[in-house]
């Protein structure tokens, strides 16, 4: 009448002491995302997840975290299972927590989640306790992940190998309010020592907002005039519409809140600027400073920050599975 | 004026001695499936198909057996093409039998086919020798390795190894005319033993199933009620429309053929309950039910027939590619 | 305040001389499309690419092109990934050459690159320097791998394995204006030394297409008669529309320009007939042309161009990441 002792995919219980997600940064102890952040300084491709299964269970399009956690994932010689909405039963209206349920009766160890409703990875991780979830970007909420290759890039431009961000002023600009990345940023970043501040229109940065744990700016010059690390953000176009906008008109965010040439011409030539990404060219930020072309003006790490995401998330994927 | 000598992909013939299709339940000797159920019931991950080219062809949206090929395949070492509407040439009109012909001059060895079409599969195996064919749900003719994995789900459930059914009863509520699941588990259930009795709405359970050789019932109530197995099926609103629908109301439908919370508490409590998903929660199955939350009712077996799912394809892929 | 001393996925500088793209045939040496075809012609699955990463970057639809090139990734243990319009970031309005960009610094080495425009490829190769870029075919401009995949093709068919392909005859038919594949293909065969022939409608065949290096005909009987080899080309419907279209009818095209049985049967039996597939199965050739099935008739080389299709992507792909 059982069926427990026989060998099934999926039947992992006994190989690890227990799931060990990572839904936010502010529900993760710090000294776990240190630890995650150090493994991900000294990462080289292994073999350490041969013969595991990971997933990505993405409800919404992606380029850039997904394919990260894909070659993470290869790199240490998982196997990688993906679902995408285009291919699955959801067209068939199965809810998230059955298709997870599905995941995990398939094998699949951990899964990392993206979804456009805030605390979805939460709530798979709660009602499928034998995953464990990866938050890969939760609505308006966290992107742990990101937040991770983000920290990594600032030690390294800054020589800083124990990750203590003493002294060192963050400066975050644009939509902070509808920004998973901001949150998750503001919450590492913060927790590592950086002061950090965030600059945005008044329509996009509410006061509330300083309840995170950040000044709050309505002046992107005041804000980056003497910043260490420049984080600008993707105007999400594809969230607004003509009548819900919040942005008055693109010539105008930018003339404001962009980061222009001449603009970056005025900062620290020392200071780094980032971007999550896909940037909008010209519009949050100028080609030429996206791509760092441009002689005394400070240094464009955004690719840095795509290398990076496949370091952390494969630090992470060994964190999240390793034998007990 | 010849290239036969040359190594290619796809120069199979002298690997194996012939493709050993799966089209279906009926078509299969009953010794083969018996065999493939055994071999999966003893399925570990491997490295036996190491080298061999196995290809997903879906027409329809799938998550479950698609991602459960996958992952079979994966565990077998065996090198995984996807190819789904999609991504494919099928948007350039190209038929079915180029595709998967063209699969074969790449050197896929195994396609497991998905099409809204009965035949479809038996279809690509005869145009197609090189390939060996393995019927992935073909319209609402057969899905012969859900069955598969329903058997090994039952056979380990009341510890059967030999898969001897005889004495067990088995109950099939729903959409009987449209499935394909139904009339898969009708044939290898019944082969292997057991009695099967389908229920549903007259309009969806015409008297001519009975040809299938099992028992008719509009009556879900008398069905169940000394059944050991009860197999839900999905209702497939994808296929009906407002006009052509033969279901009263969602409502009515669940009143007299969903298996709700009071209904199960009345079932005999070592039977078991089944459902290949993806379910419609709270119309054909309640969520406690089908999560197996609740005590003193039947046990919830459906996220074993989705582990059972890898290892019979597993078992199957190594059955299909065996070297001759 | 540098991190170029970490290890980070896509830092390959150190691990080749210098990325090999191929953008077409045209801008390549003679010598090394030579080389790779002979390389193609001794190949054998190995692990030549172990550990390193390419990825398809894929903005029109494909099944042939896209599957071969990741079969022939796997068949040398490269690790791969896909990347798609349906799947990526492009929905958000990102750029190609961002998306590329991305790749190379999520450690993609070498990418093979299909789009609707011509020097789509070329664009990429020359602004993400780190990428090794290959053309699966670029708006109407070039298709090389396919042009390699059909040289292959007509040396093995007529046992020349030095490629000299001095004295034989090649007909291209059909949309050659539009056509990559035919462009691509008077490049290689006729810098082989193959005599080429271009027919097709006054409509689609320019006479300017003459600067290509080939001869220009409007009448099909004249130019497949004394022909060695007849390369159909796809009438490419979904890119015409009624108004714009050069077609009088489906029927008059078959009539004047499709490779009917009767037509196939006055040729000389020695010659081999050529598709780059997808076909439209009895407009620009019959089935039973197509498929090989009638005796006495020139011989269907097609499925052996997909096969070939594999082995000069493998090829290729070693030389274009062949260590130093």
């Amino acid at each position: 009448m059982t069926s427990t002792s026989v060998h099934r995919p999926g039947a992992t219980g006994t190989r690890f002491s227990g799931p060990r997600h990572l839904i936010s940064i502010r529900s993760t102890p710090l000294e776990r995302l240190r630890h995650i952040l150090a493994e991900a300084r000294n990462f080289t491709p292994d073999q350490s997840l041969r013969g595991r299964t990971f997933a990505t269970l993405f409800f919404e399009d992606s380029t850039r975290t997904r394919t990260s956690f894909i070659v993470a994932a290869q790199q240490r010689s998982a196997t990688v299972i993906e679902l995408s909405t285009a291919s699955s039963s959801l067209n068939k209206g199965e809810t998230m927590i059955d298709t997870a349920a599905t995941l995990a009766a398939l094998g699949v160890e951990a899964v990392a989640v993206r979804a456009r409703q805030a605390g979805a990875a939460a709530l798979i991780a709660r009602c499928v306790p034998q995953l464990c979830v990866i938050n890969a970007g939760d609505g308006r909420h966290e992107h742990p992940t990101q937040a991770l290759a983000d920290a990594l890039t600032v030690a390294e431009s800054f020589d800083r190998p124990t990750f203590d961000f003493q002294n060192l002023r963050v400066a975050i600009v644009g939509d902070i309010g509808a920004s998973r990345v901001a949150r998750s940023n503001i919450a590492l970043l913060g927790s590592l020592g950086a002061q950090v501040t965030c600059a945005g229109p008044r329509t996009l940065v509410p006061e509330s907002l300083a309840s995170l744990g950040c000044k709050i700016s309505w002046s992107m010059d005041e804000t980056i005039a003497d910043a260490d690390v420049i984080i600008m953000l993707r105007i999400q176009f594809e969230r607004y519409t003509t009548t819900n906008s919040t942005i008055s008109s693109p010539r105008e965010y930018r003339a404001h809140f962009g980061l222009t040439e001449s603009r970056a011409r005025q900062l620290n030539p020392d200071a780094i600027i980032m971007h999550p990404g896909p940037t909008n060219r010209g519009l949050e930020i100028d080609p030429a400073v996206a791509d760092g072309a441009l002689p005394g003006v400070p240094r464009s790490v955004i690719r840095d920050q795509v290398s990076n995401g496949v370091r952390v998330r494969a630090a992470l994927l060994n964190d999240c599975l390793a034998e007990s």
